[in-house]
């Protein structure tokens, strides 16, 4: 069911040192500082040959990012995104088995304009899973 | 610098039920245990399109896995590992950059039988580095 990993997204307290690290240090592909209001988080993509990287920075007051840096001081990785086909038969499936879907179970329009949910971390060896159907 | 994302290792309190969990639920195509007593641990990998999944659990007594799980005994993500092509040349840029590399620099031997360092995840965000060269 699970196609492609479509990135690892990791909380950095702080963003520009993050990206220059990225595409100092590690010689990367690193995009430019993109800010989303709708998930409270300012993103920056790094492209890999077969995946992205995604930083998170916090982005407002309700920015869900803020909360794991409380706990997580230095960052740390925040989520893992498959890809699927079909996410509501994805959905359904995974709650037959006696997963837990976040929210209500209704799809949203995720950081790349596309339909995800996110999986219940405790179901999922403490990882919040995220799928976004492509 | 770096390459494509080797793997996403994830710690697991229970890799029986986590293997059945991606095969099942997940629908992922999910290898055999593997015991690699050189490392402390038990590996499951599961093959992505584009990527792999390991899952980790502990093996002998001084496994590193066991004191993951013990601070976060529902499991999580343990590392990243990114590909380079010339793994003393990658890390004598790393530490010309102020990041620390794990141990005394000098690489050794991974679980995919690759020569492997590992970064200091307070240098990397939070986020523990494992750089192969492939």
């Amino acid at each position: 069911m699970i196609g492609r990993l479509n990135h690892v997204a990791i909380a950095v307290p702080d963003l520009e040192a993050a990206a220059a690290q990225y595409r100092g240090a590690l010689g990367a592909d690193v995009g430019p500082a993109l800010d989303q209001p709708d998930h409270g988080v300012t993103v920056i993509f790094i492209t890999l040959p077969n995946t992205k990287i995604e930083l998170l920075y916090p982005l407002g007051d309700a920015s869900p990012i803020a909360k794991f840096l409380e706990k997580n001081p230095a960052g740390g990785i925040h989520h893992i995104c498959y890809e699927v086909d079909d996410l509501p038969a994805a959905r359904d499936r995974l709650t037959a088995s006696g997963a837990r879907v976040l929210g209500d179970g209704t799809p949203k329009i995720g950081a790349h304009g596309k339909p995800v949910l996110f999986l219940h971390p405790k179901d999922f060896n403490g990882t919040l899973v995220e799928l976004e159907e492509v």
